[in-house]
């Protein structure tokens, strides 16, 4: 082992929570369960294609729950699993370095 | 404004040190500063051409510094700004996060 040996349980999680689109999508969940179109509104850039792909991920990884609610029409939402809330704490710290270091985009609105 | 609003320098963030690869870059320089044949080897499956692009970025952002040490031969060295130093509780928060979550994968050694 060499000083500079990467955790591989570290690895597996940054190739995993690392991926584009998770981190925000993790973010707005953590606010409270949402319907997809909720999700694709908070996230304008994220194409429905994709945010279906990651969600699946997340799903598959036990990160994110689907409600599937037998009202009419069928209510379909995402909530994070204990697993998904308990990444509260990095982002809280990326918040916290963002709000540190990062310059409000400019294209935003301020 | 929406509950669920992003905050603009968050979504900054997440877009710049969630690219693919970028994690386990900063994570290797917190340890301390290296070269670039360092930087590889601690991450195999990464190529130098995406390396060298993502190192570029990380200087561009004002992350990573890059030394030139005018030895026989030259000798140039990546490390961490201030900045990118204070990346170090995200990071930190993730190996919790990973190691309460993440199982050993398994192509892995143990």
């Amino acid at each position: 082992m060499s000083d500079i040996d990467l955790c591989p349980r570290f690895e597996a999680a940054v190739g995993l929570i690392g991926k584009r689109w998770t981190g925000l999508i993790v973010e707005v969940l953590l606010k409270r369960p949402l319907r997809f179109s909720e999700i694709s509104q908070a996230i304008p850039q994220l194409s429905d294609r994709m945010l279906a792909e990651r969600l699946k991920e997340l799903e598959a990884a036990g990160i994110v729950e689907r409600h599937v609610y037998p009202d009419t029409p069928v209510r379909v939402e995402y909530s994070l699993t204990a697993k998904g809330r308990d990444l509260a704490p990095v982002m809280d710290a990326l918040h916290q370095w963002a709000n540190r270091w990062m310059l409000v985009p400019t294209h935003s609105a301020p």
